[in-house]
């Protein structure tokens, strides 16, 4: 079953939000990803669990954390 | 042996280069990453080779290619 999680991730230009889209969008799993540059936000709708995602995320260099299932 | 391999990589703000910079910084093997942002060049000093430095800079979902040895 899928479920909507969300991330903290620093970016600070479009740059930074699209080399997180893409590292994201590679994953088999991966339904939707919801970019939110201002809130510094990610969301991510997959079957795959939070780590897997966040692990993931951290492989671009960006600080980030886990917030929760949306 | 350490040499200079030169990286074209798309950034465009310092959290960009950022990135880059931190998952370079946490390979072993790894003596000095200096980052030109206007002209979009990464250069590493480095006993690994070119593959391993690429497809490292790669993981953070930016576009990037290998122009060589400095």
């Amino acid at each position: 079953m899928s479920q909507k999680h969300v991330f903290n991730v620093t970016m600070t230009c479009g740059g930074c939000s699209g080399a997180v889209n893409r590292v994201l969008k590679k994953l088999d799993g991966v339904e939707n990803i919801e970019i939110d540059m201002e809130g510094q936000k990610v969301t991510v709708t997959s079957t795959l669990d939070s780590d897997k995602l966040l692990e993931t995320i951290k492989k671009t260099g960006k600080e980030c954390s886990y917030v929760g299932v949306a």
